[in-house]
């Protein structure tokens, strides 16, 4: 128990206790916000004349030298205490005993989190953002490269790998839509709150708001201390895109695997046993996956944390923030390794000619039957399925199939155009050009696609980057 | 495995691997939206010439039909096969067997479940706002009604029953925020996505869309049918929405117990003990906080179903689905009775004279003494805590200790002015009308606020009323 | 609320609110033990001569009545409020209003949980304990059918599939030691406990206990009613084992995938795609993955309403029950699938001659460097790993390098008897026969194995055997 | 990646990507562990006679010089590579290179973990025993002090505080037993299952085991490498322990909350506000509480991480190890905390007579009514329901009541013995010993449980002493 709060309720407290109540080591992270709020704050007090001027300069002076340097003592309760303490004793009892004037551990905390919390919101857009752009630059590569599209691990249709990159950049582009959404919730000022019901000192909650970069108020003030939906939504929002890297991730170890052999990846980012020489693990990819895993159960740990809690602060909340840290500092590595990773990706040569990929033609023959042949789609699709369990039966592949054989499991005699068809919709490549649907495959539709993304980045990028300036011009980066 | 998909590529499915894998009886929930589906898609390849207009028009009647009565048969694989099934009985296997061209069960089944899974989030949204009346209609009533906040749940400082009112109001409005920004992302169209690369008939996915009554697409046709975080977004977001039902269940639970005996629950939302005469327990907000606890962690479910699951479709996204059914008829009673239940909660009578939160004053004395003392408030804060403590060791209230044991305390004479504004401050209802802070206990505060708030329900209203009446210019409501 | 509660402490409970709190569709499950366990108390009852014992013929008359048929009008307080009406009905008030001396709901509810929950563990025991011996029959085939051992999804090691199996086999076999553990902490009584603190009519718990089968008492009264920690182990070992069969479920999909082609799964267990012709999906298996993370979660639900409620009884526990019989009303008819699937699965014929798998060699090629040519193992590590590399890009499997080819990589002339050495290594089934380790896949090691287990799962079913005829000899089974 | 590893199968690994999959600051934990399991590879090598007795003997004395100092350099890959480096570097490449024959990574790091873990378990062992004993020591002292047993967080019966406390303890000693059986399952040595196939050198797995100090074998070789149940299923037993401690958190916050007042928690475990001067706030127990939630939730990681991985060693089983620390390293520092804390507190001392505590015999008023009035019990519950509900109205307590409003009520004349038997179960003193039931709070029982639950930490205690004196023999401690 720091001093200045011993001998007045309490005696005192346990060392072992402040030891194991302390958050010293969490709050690194807030020490320099935690800095900033006080100024904020100290300002706000000499506008309201609950201080004067004279030790309002005397208190920011004390408190600008601890924006540079701020020793966190071990085993101090908090920085809160820490902070007062130090300026306390740089300017005396006197002055430095008014520096809580008219605030709380409760608004002053929350308001730090929410200010790093909104740095490092932006901070994983910017990551994000620049793995999209890694991603359609690939793309633009492989617009016409063919790749089988997967459904239950097993190859389903013809797609191109340009195709596949831009459905994994339009969940990221889903998930910067959402960081930003909750970036605004976050960027509101609870500070003014105090304790949970503000103060009789005249402080002007929107002035230490301003001075603070925020864009409005958590008003209420109970509701401003008490409240920890913004980082729940944080940890949601963080878990969701966790998610879509480690599908990201189990894609590449997938496709990259001996036995698919789709992609390569380049050995730099793989690792060998320690006992099988042979080996190219994708270890890195692994361990992304799990990291994911634990980012997306933070989530859940904080749901447990907040579950039936009463109204008002509890200590309790002190342990959800380290849980929105360890998510931010296990997903930016991730993002950033993957950005670094994804322009070294190649797709295997010979997948156009894979025989065995002729299979993923089938739902296209059994079109070329309906159009050409007036066949129901259904007796078409029965058709189609039964020539291919012949032909696996008999390990041929669809090139190996006579027309003749056609028209026996489909029982009547093909026009010759028809067989044509069917022998062009073989080719993987040619293939893909025959879609018509907007989003598919088809290169037209994907030129488009990787067009329309590469604006929306440019536009979202201007967006973080405006978020950033407006706060650049506060108490922040005095 | 229905006789449509039988002797094709597998000879059959054992009966009771069907039963296993079968989504009938989850399916009950989109079968009407899957059937509307249908009808859109009928139109669609029909504009495209796939289908005859005759065919068309016959594939309408019938499905029509199945709009008004749709035999869930138990042990059925899905909706999906089931509708066609009852199509080609009626149609016949020439015109039956077109239902299904230039489609999957892939985009269908998605596509069925935006469609409910909207509907679903504007009557939480409903739900939502009507308990927020609820909430301002008893706050309006208790804008002077003292009551305690708590923090650790120890009585901290006077507030209004209206102030706690409005905080838990503002939490519910945040969610309503969360929800309509959820809206947006489910309410896109995947349909025409077909398998996962669309189809090569020139099916017009925006017509589709707007049959549908949705506001657009999710473009990439693999990203259609392979991403299921529109599903894992609103479970988050229904999931904070439970843990704000929770606390507020906390709170009534807590507030109402024998032992703190603030609030009064009316008898008809109690029950009583099998055993033990004397009891009067709150059940159902008991059962709504562990209720709650479920909905949280259905998201914790939904991420370990989804962690790890390569790109494109996989049959684990069957039991995603169900999750968020059973968050949103586990929600959306809970916040009902909470709406029936809020109108009969009444404070305690004697909160205002209670001595035990006289207690509660005590920082508002501490400024007291730094307003007209000019004591640093650390030395204050100090001071009355010692204060405080003795008079608890003698069993004193504050209004029990005289002028010369404050004196005695804070260690110097006080100015007769001071001893009269500590007086005045023991008075709780006095003592509110001393805040100053924006969003404050302060009535004049509270009034604002809950003017404010009356206007933003009403405007998010509208909004749900546009939302609906868009979704009403569609197919769904043919 | 029912009539026999009503008009005491409470005047009446609102209807919705009734149905808000019934837990009268979960009670099904515990219905028929729940009267047994009224029989049992009315037993002890009349034993302690607080009833007569012509009372308590009557009061057994009526309950026997229900064992066999009992309504359960939804809506419904619960099951132990419809047995104390009925009984009351058919007994009359006199008789029947002392059907609840001396006992509460809380002590009630938790002994038929209890009941109920002993006989599925026993079930789950027995399904287990089914699948291992299919396992090991399988296994039995395939001690000499060569295997890819797998690490990070490559191929590592030959290994046989038997040699798999047994892996499969000796995690389920935990699982039967953990749930049998559970077993014993289930079975205890906490019948007499009351409300919380027993009773002033001196009822024996002990005889109460041996009434209905329980192996012992919890003691203390508080702990008895108040303890949910024997439901939490039971979700947790269950799922534990889910992620067993979910392991199993992943490896099977994946072996079986067209890319991989390690298994042949039986047609009858898969699915076929309504839109593409060629799919042979593996549904069931997917579905049972996604199925084994809800049971996983299901656990941490259940921590998540038990957090942080304080002692004593609180109605969030009625959300855990549901929770066990959701998990093992999943559990069971997944394990039940595999038994059946197991039997039908067969390893490729190919496997042993396939050119990829020969670099599963490398190790022991290594081990021959060491042992043959005195290299230093880390060594022998780098120059068989730097052969691959080459051969790899040579496109070359290993049979093709000449023994030129490999003095070159090892940087020296090799003993003839080395080069012969590793041209054996290469026959993946005599490679197998090199092991020399306990517990390797050498087929002595193998069979021994296959025999242990099967002796090990004789002993365990004679174990499950006993419990149940203990059971049988109770008033349950009367 | 290190220079051991290079130039082999691959040129080299990326710096970033090395840092990124870098486990050495987690492995810190089972670095010694580590060299050990070397040390008795080693000794397994020579005796297989698979190197040298000279070369075993210069391996070592490298190895025994690290097992006094290790310095791990961060960003190395792992400790597995950081050991052979080092010996390599003191006893050169010939003599150095063949440290890792016949082991793998994947052995040895499970094998490493688990004797980690074991020690660990027997650590949380002691504390649990330890804090037992507290909890014991302070029941001696309150066999006679009445508490209210409370029910949905209302009094519901007396019982006395010692009878409270031993229901907590209770719980504890179901985690120690639940402790005991997954060490049984933990100490088994994967030693010697190489990378999953175990090897051609004829490697004595049983004597590394007995070496290490195991109680035998996880004997299938891929079942060794590729099982972390026994890491799951610790965590989930730690998590079950964490809920009782959170419990114990929960009651002595509300129990010593101001309202409720029951306990007095000595202040130097507890805090202050640094606004509001009258707070004692239980500051540590709501961190405890809220700590033990992130332990509960570790688990839930664990399953995400595991769920659908396939068999065989992956590298996500990297990210489940820190899990098991964190658990632990949260869970041990909490029951100190506990053991040290619960020797302080102490029950309010006007429990006895607090009026509104009367309300709690209403229970054994009805049994009086039975029992003396021959009344059924469902009708004098719902008359002593009916009189409290009248007396709490006109704001009495029970001892109030004259005996004709008892009369009213009971709507008869009641015998003046039923009146003096009522007036006598007012007394809470006189009323716990009216208890007759086994395990209830009647001081004779409580008494006899204590000793019970002396004996049984006594020879629990035993039980892990014989553990660590097996663990002693062992090479660990050479």
């Amino acid at each position: 128990m720091s001093s200045i709060l011993r001998g007045g309720r309490l005696r005192a407290t346990r060392r072992d206790v402040v030891e194991f109540i302390s958050s010293v080591e969490d709050d690194k992270r807030i020490a320099h916000a935690t800095v900033i709020v006080n100024e904020a704050h100290v300002l706000a007090l000499a506008k309201a004349k609950a201080i004067s001027r004279k030790d309002a300069h005397c208190l920011l002076r004390a408190l600008r030298r601890l924006e540079r340097r701020l020793p966190l003592r071990k085993g101090a309760e908090d920085i809160h205490v820490l902070i007062e303490e130090y300026v306390t004793k740089q300017v005396g009892r006197e002055v430095g005993g008014q520096l809580h004037l008219g605030k709380s551990r409760n608004d002053q905390v929350v308001t730090a989190i929410r200010m790093v919390l909104r740095e490092e919101i932006l901070q994983v857009s910017d990551e994000l953002l620049h793995l999209e752009r890694q991603l359609l630059s690939l793309a633009r590569r492989h617009v016409r490269s063919v790749f089988p599209g997967y459904t239950h691990i097993q190859p389903a249709q013809p797609i191109s790998f340009a195709h596949y990159l831009i459905a994994i950049c339009d969940a990221f582009l889903r998930d910067n839509e959402r960081l930003l959404e909750t970036y605004r919730r976050v960027n509101r000022s609870p500070m003014g709150a105090g304790a949970l019901a503000g103060s009789s000192f005249n402080i002007n909650r929107r002035l230490e708001a301003r001075l603070l970069g925020f864009d409005g108020l958590v008003e209420n003030t109970l509701d401003a201390v008490g409240s920890r939906d913004f980082a729940l939504e944080a940890l949601s929002v963080l878990s969701i895109t966790a998610l879509d890297v480690s599908r990201l991730a189990q894609d590449l170890i997938f496709y990259s695997s001996e036995d698919v052999g789709l992609l390569i990846i380049p050995d730099e980012f793989t690792s060998t046993s320690s006992m099988m020489p042979q080996k190219k693990n994708p270890d890195p990819l692994e361990l992304m996956r799990a990291k994911c895993a634990r980012i997306a159960v933070n989530y859940a740990a904080g749901v447990t944390i907040a579950h039936s809690l009463p109204s008002g602060y509890n200590l309790d909340f002190q342990e959800i923030t380290p849980l929105l840290w360890d998510s931010l500092d296990t997903l930016k590595p991730s993002l950033k390794l993957l950005a670094g990773l994804v322009p070294g990706v190649k797709p295997d040569s010979a997948i156009a000619s894979r025989g065995d990929l002729q299979y993923t033609t089938a739902t296209e023959i059994a079109n070329i039957l309906v159009r050409k042949e007036d066949i129901p789609f259904r007796t078409a699709h029965r058709a189609v399925g039964y020539a291919i369990r012949n032909a696996m039966k008999s390990g041929k592949t669809l090139t190996d199939l006579t027309s003749g054989e056609w028209e026996l499991v489909i029982g009547r005699r093909l026009r010759r155009n028809t067989i044509v068809s069917i022998i062009n919709t073989l080719d993987l490549a040619t293939h893909i050009g025959y879609y018509r649907t907007k989003g598919s495959p088809n290169p037209r539709q994907v030129t488009a696609m990787i067009q329309s993304r590469t604006e929306r980045i440019q536009s979202m990028l201007k967006g973080t980057e405006r978020a950033r300036a407006t706060l650049k011009q506060t108490l922040t980066y005095s």
